[in-house]
């Protein structure tokens, strides 16, 4: 295919829904985007003309796919670093590099990175494999039970994140357990929050950044099931901090893309009593992110968009929103995988939620799409989004499958 | 390629800008699109997995192509309707039909067809091939020249149009030129005309209508260069009226998906003196429109989501304004094909400009994407996008090119 001269192509690294919403971006912005895809029917490979499919773990796939782009950049956070690192040394410049992203890949380098610059961490310490039970035991007696057990490589969407209650047989037989089948693991404080945020930024290799408003998240099994866009309440100067924050990493980190940084606002839960508001960092991601998705109606330039325009390092868009509020709630696989047919449902009873599903298989639990709605009420935002994502999943209302 | 269960198969005959665009919103409904390209080079081509490279006017690309959808629809107006009938006829709907989209391929049927159920045109007739002039001279002499000359088939962005000015020789041999190459000749009377509007509406096969706020297009040379949503002092009853027109229209002649109608508004220019406002329609398309690229950011629902909805059959989506004003502005090829370096600058002083470029080579004068603008000052909307239009063709701005 020949394209404009001096247009580059962006390679995509995985196949899933990030890498197929890019592509709307990509359209509108005349980027070739070539997708390395784990098979022919992945998300982003249905949609998307150039594709290569491949294994994007493999070193030799990663290569070949590379030698096509003009930049390369990913759909998620499991290539392995060391192979990011030879398609650098081929010339081959990846965004975020493969500095930046051991942050998001290894949840000890990224802990250890952010408390050395003083970002406000949880207290947190690494688990040997040798003997890990006495370590951990240490741990919840200086910062008290229950505490958090991370799988520091390989963990999204609540897999790879375990609570420990207390110490005992069943804490220790979970941690030799998981040792045993090779997991490197670390422990956190388990940080009473009040609620959680994310904030978005963009950052591109000549140095700009841009910050999106602070959003809520509100989390059901470790899944994102809704996002609330600005977070409700969140004072001025709370929010200030966030964005600041989350600038300071994406610059100390050196991040060329997209940073997301989930955050526990910490505090009584609403309208409970006690101490005042404060951030604690909870995970980052290196690339367009689930409580990014409002942007696509919501903000001027979307997640998406943003995150091409920082690899191409292009001057970043606009992240002023569109409205005053915006929800997003995640649709979630059901128990009839038949979606479509539910959406003559959706549509007739609210004209301005906007549907996105992602071309993949439908299974129980499973996140296969989202939808946006977009206004100043926002119960009634909250109420449109949640009524369409449940319907979308079990075609009737959630209530009636309490 | 596997899909979800029961999701329909959209295929789209011609692979331009509007099946580019189209592919954005499919990707967000879930929906796969077919496009039949004539190269895989073609603007949606480029961007689309499933494309099949064929004539869309030879009868046999075009039922391969049918058999693999579940409904078919249209890029261009220029697939011959008898093809499009034996589609049909094989048990694939065509949406517009091709009793429908008769009416946007032939501007006699649409002039009878409208002027039957009382629909403003202007004073029209047919030439005959056997010695014209007299008959054009005779429609002269009652409806005053000049006139304009019409090919009744294949005509698009001011092609297929001639300005006569009066009679004589010169416009003889301009009558006996085209009718000598074949071209089936319509004269009608020349409009005196404020301003153009257009009147975009979408009509599915269930019935439901919904009509877009109607446009301004300011035209250069018969190419859409500007079109302003909405279009500004226009009275409230004359926007309902261009609305129920055109909702009419859809109605009458059966369309399914959506209908552009392109219109005059009569009266004295602007500023000037004399008469009251009107409306004649001028043309009909029946697909995604130019004149309605501003929707994809500027209304609640996408004239591209909005034309997939209605050839499916789905509810149809708001067609409620995001913002006060929207403008959009085609960018036309300059003389320096890269456009891409020109990114960085119309980007930089503009971080809430949307830029659309449609992946098609730059030739001097080529529509080869739009940029949109939206908020609530139009005069300073008007000059962003037209900086950036204009950056994006020649580098610098247009003024320095007068």
């Amino acid at each position: 295919m020949s394209n404009p001269p001096q247009t580059p192509v962006v390679g995509m690294a995985g196949g899933g829904q990030l890498a197929r919403m890019t592509q709307q971006a990509a359209i509108a912005l005349g980027v070739p985007l070539r997708v390395l895809a784990g098979s022919a029917d992945d998300s982003a490979a249905k949609v998307v003309a150039d594709v290569q499919v491949g294994d994007d773990r493999a070193l030799d796939d990663l290569m070949a796919f590379a030698k096509g782009c003009d930049v390369v950049t990913f759909d998620h956070e499991h290539v392995p670093d060391l192979h990011i690192r030879e398609v650098e040394i081929s010339g081959v410049p990846c965004r975020p590099g493969s500095a930046a992203l051991a942050h998001a890949q290894d949840k000890l380098v990224m802990r250890d990175r952010l408390s050395a610059f003083g970002a406000p961490c949880p207290a947190y310490a690494p688990l040997p494999s040798a003997d890990p039970v006495p370590a951990l035991e240490a741990f919840g007696r200086e910062h008290g039970w229950p505490v958090v057990l991370k799988a520091t490589r390989g963990g999204y969407d609540g897999k790879g994140v375990w609570i420990a209650d207390e110490p005992g047989v069943e804490t220790a037989e979970l941690v030799e357990r998981l040792i045993g089948e090779g997991v490197d693991l670390m422990v956190e404080q388990h940080v009473q929050f009040r609620r959680e945020l994310a904030a978005l930024v963009a950052r591109s290799p000549y140095g700009q950044g841009a910050a999106y408003p602070i959003v809520e998240t509100v989390q059901n099994d470790g899944i994102c099931v809704e996002v609330i866009s600005p977070a409700p309440g969140l004072s001025g100067e709370l929010a200030a901090e966030a964005q600041s924050l989350a600038l300071r990493i994406a610059d100390e980190l050196g991040v060329a893309g997209l940073l997301a940084v989930e955050l526990f606002e910490t505090g009584a839960p609403e309208g409970g009593q006690g101490g005042g508001s404060g951030l604690v960092v909870n995970e980052l991601a290196m690339r367009p992110h689930n409580s990014g998705h409002w942007t696509i109606e919501g903000a001027r330039t979307s997640q998406f968009e943003q995150h091409l325009r920082a690899v191409l390092d292009l001057p970043l868009g606009s992240t002023e929103p569109t409205a005053p509020y915006t929800v997003m709630a995640n649709v979630l696989g059901g128990d009839d995988p038949d979606v479509y047919s539910r959406y003559v449902h959706v549509m007739a009873h609210d004209p301005g939620v906007k549907v996105h599903m992602y071309g993949k298989e439908s299974r129980p639990g499973r996140k296969i799409g989202h939808v946006t709605v977009l206004g100043d009420d926002l119960p009634d935002l909250r109420e449109r989004a949640r009524h369409a994502a449940d319907y979308l999943r079990w075609g009737t209302a959630m209530k009636e499958h309490a």
